[in-house]
């Protein structure tokens, strides 16, 4: 079955990109054109609407999409049908899927999400984000489930949010951090799902705000794709990523969201746009940052 | 408003009970007569159906139902639906509801998740489980809402799973454990969120399979209440838990799933039980269990 890892970097030569963009949708910060009415079931049909767009616009600048599940959630289960809906949509359009759920619990929990995640449940995807703070057996299920299904995982390892150095930068009794010590047991459990390209299909997140701490857990992860957010709106500076690519130009997925999904709110009285200057916004934007992005890698 | 966890313990004391069932449903542990073909939208039925019949056999017996996220997920939109009207019945029967989703992320998409499960979606309960491994910014959206919904929240502190050593036990370069480093933050966030019982809205989570960890954290936490899951089925030991009480019988809600919900699975041919069966078999179960930590309490 063929590496994940394998196939991301194959659409990412193809495409001549490493950006990822998250479908964050919110519904406040969409134009009018979209919005119907003010029930649950307009706001979702919304969110659907413009995550269409969305995907129209950056098909070919991008790698893959990253819906983020507190969006859908947050409309319950009228919610959770729009993002079946943008997958669906999202693959018939040739894209990889990453479901930023930070999901992770109990052994037999973490099985029943890694059905929902990598099985064979409607909101299925190609990769999850994993939260590994309850240790490896609520990670190991995601790992076994993306191993039969030929799919992947990213797993929580130094986040781009300030609070990242709450728990994780805490200095152990033996002098490492607590990510690098997560790292290592990374390191360890990559063995034996390395693909043709030289990566794992249990990637890692990294905080593109954290420069000097990427590089440092680079040198423990050579064979770990990191998927990077916080270009753009956190503040997270794309110079900084080069160090972490490989030979070939691999190793890592640049994430945005705000910036180019809402870039149009740039404009004046951007409430009031259509849908043509909604796309050519947004696929300017993906276009100008998979650019910016480009110069790293050459 | 009133704080919630006076409103549990209330209710606590009301029921004579410190019991909270889980809500995990596994189609493949229900009795034939729930399901009535191979689909999803069987399955959700059939689901929804059996937690009826759950909730109606322990409402007398429980304080609060706590529905796992990852049971509902494995089945898209249609499976969220299904906890939608689980929770709703729930609420008809006057339970209290936590909802276990171990949610936790950015701040933004923190303030997204606490407005699904603690704000005005149609999954939103009365409390939800949360992982603090994304640090502060990542739970204080939960408070926040919280505090303005009269809702609460739990924060993972020392899991019931075997693997929560792996990082949770950690020993820091101070000789404290990453646990109670965790337990000292929270101490602190707590202050000015306790009601007239004495407990906080920002609660614990604490594994029954850990007596010596939870007796040191309720030092440190005398004014938190410990979800402690991991009784029955995960081995934690009811008799362990008393010294957690504070002098009115308070502080702890011992939560149990499967051996509550599928206890009828002990019978012969228990596929083949009918309703009343079922009904008398998690009646009994959830009555034997609440009397057996009602010792610890007198």
């Amino acid at each position: 079955m063929e590496n994940i890892a394998d196939k991301i970097i194959k659409a990412s030569h193809d495409k001549k990109s490493l950006l990822v963009v998250g479908l964050d949708p919110v519904v406040e910060n969409l134009p009018d054109f979209l919005i119907e009415g003010n029930t649950t079931d307009d706001y979702c049909e919304a969110i659907l609407k413009s995550n269409k767009i969305v995907i129209d616009a950056v098909s070919d600048h991008v790698v893959a999409v990253k819906p983020q599940l507190a969006y859908y959630e947050v409309f319950g289960s009228r919610g959770l049908y729009a993002l079946e809906e943008t997958i669906k949509y999202a693959k018939s359009k040739n894209l990889i899927v990453i479901n930023d759920a930070k999901r992770g619990d109990i052994g037999s929990t973490s099985a029943a999400y890694a059905e929902a995640f990598l099985g064979s449940s409607d909101i299925v995807a190609d990769m999850v984000t994993v939260n590994p703070y309850m240790g490896e057996d609520s990670y190991n299920p995601f790992i076994k489930k993306a191993k039969e299904t030929g799919r992947g995982l990213f797993l929580l390892l130094k986040t781009s949010n300030p609070s990242s150095k709450d728990l994780q930068d805490l200095i152990l009794e033996n002098g490492n951090s607590l990510y690098m010590h997560l790292a290592d047991k990374i390191n360890k459990i990559t063995e034996g799902t390395i693909g043709e390209k030289g990566f794992s299909f249990i990637g890692a997140v990294v905080g593109a705000t954290h420069p000097e701490e990427s590089k440092a857990l680079r040198d423990v992860l050579p064979n770990t794709l990191f998927l990077m957010p916080g270009f753009g709106h956190q503040g997270g500076d794309v110079s900084n990523v080069k160090a972490l690519l490989n030979n070939n130009g691999d190793g890592i997925l640049c994430s945005s969201s705000r910036g180019v999904i809402f870039s149009y709110m740039g404009a004046d009285n951007w409430k009031k746009i259509n849908e043509s200057t909604m796309f050519a916004e947004i696929n300017n934007a993906a276009l100008k940052l998979k650019e910016e992005i480009n110069k790293i890698r050459n």
